[in-house]
């Protein structure tokens, strides 16, 4: 059995996530896993590094599985490709050490956030940017953001239902690039919480559009849901890349 | 009775092109024309500039209708995006005399073929750009690619059951652009016979791959179409502007 680690690009548009669900069989990974599954004759397992939600997308999604591979390694990606739906594609493929796990050996992890500010939207971004129609002050945003970046314990910035052991996480790296007609928003960590991008999106966007006074490290140090902004829609949201 | 001059952004994935047809009511132009009836409770025809094929795209689409107008004409376009499906926009609306006419006033369209030459697809752009797999030499086409410029008759390069008075155009521009991951060939000229970008760009691209040795300055002159390269597909295709 030979450990597989490939990185899939997807458009989330039309699927409810990246993982398997019960109740229906439009996931990303219920996808590759039916293909590789195809490919391989036996039921294959597929685990990913990240578990996008509904209407997320990924340029770089990982994922691993272990398979008896018949075919050469470097051809998987297009074997999956020719039986994948059009807005799933598996870009690489490669062995790796058994010991590997898509999600268990991820050091970080890196979001996209694509926003599109003017007074019409665009049929071409729609699916991937958030359409926002008032003027935003950029500029404001520009002067806050770094308040994010280091080690913090993030409980105001995810979402009230999710369980994890440690709400702290370290922030890396958190730029807002103009990208015209876009503005994108990126932000590396070592790892985030649930919704914990669109939330820092959404309280960012409330500081632009001059909604709200309280200061980001009053936000932090409060550990307060309610002391944050709104969850950014999902489309606009793009997981870019995972370390290891 | 005012007379309107709009541009319409729109995704042509899912529409049979711009012009009005007996058996579907898939069009860009139904769409508008039955959002405009209901705003103006009485029926309205709009001409457009240029008729996009099925699967054709346009950014700066433009289009003019005769219309009693109840509310201010820079409120147009808000209120057909209100009423227009996700994939058309209006982006802009302006009175003009009445003697414009979107079509026989135009002087002049700039077309955008968008290409994207690598060993996988992309999710994102898959419905906007014509996916090549093996390597384009791109500096080759770059080479030759100027000998379009001027007038000529481009009888060669339209599409063999057009029907057409004169098949001489003039192309004012053409040019070749990276814009990482994709590469553009923008077209500028008075006027384009029927699939005549298309098989400008099919032509160029059999350079690029080395499918084809006669040279331009000869297919041009043969005034056969068995001469030129294949028709490129529709979705690459994006009419950016209209000049007038």
């Amino acid at each position: 059995m030979s450990n597989i680690k490939i990185t899939v690009e997807y458009d989330g548009t039309n699927y409810c996530g990246w993982q398997r669900q019960k109740n229906t069989s439009r996931t990303i990974q219920q996808k590759i896993e039916d293909c590789l599954t195809k490919l391989n004759k036996q039921k294959v397992k597929v685990e990913g590094a990240g578990r996008t939600d509904s209407g997320v997308h990924a340029l770089g999604q990982v994922a691993n599985f272990h398979l008896d591979v018949s075919i050469p390694v470097r051809k998987i990606p297009r074997a999956l490709n020719s039986m994948l739906p059009d807005d799933i594609i598996c870009k690489n493929a490669e062995r790796v050490s058994d010991k590997f796990h898509s999600s268990f050996c991820a050091t970080g992890k890196k979001y996209r956030y694509r926003i599109l500010n003017r007074s019409f939207s665009s049929v071409f971004l729609r699916n991937f940017v958030y359409t926002i129609y008032k003027p935003v002050n950029f500029v404001k945003i520009k002067k806050v953001i770094n308040k994010f970046e280091g080690t913090h314990d993030f409980s105001a910035f995810q979402s009230s239902n999710s369980e994890v052991s440690s709400p702290v996480r370290t922030i890396k790296n958190i730029v807002l690039k103009e990208k015209s007609p876009e503005h994108w928003i990126e932000i590396t960590g070592d790892g985030f919480l649930y919704n914990m991008v669109r939330i820092i999106v959404g309280t960012l966007l409330e500081i632009g559009l001059d909604k709200r006074k309280s200061k980001i490290t009053k936000i932090l140090e409060s550990s307060d849901r309610q002391k944050a902004g709104f969850t950014a829609p999902a489309k606009g949201l793009t997981l870019v890349k995972v370390f290891y």
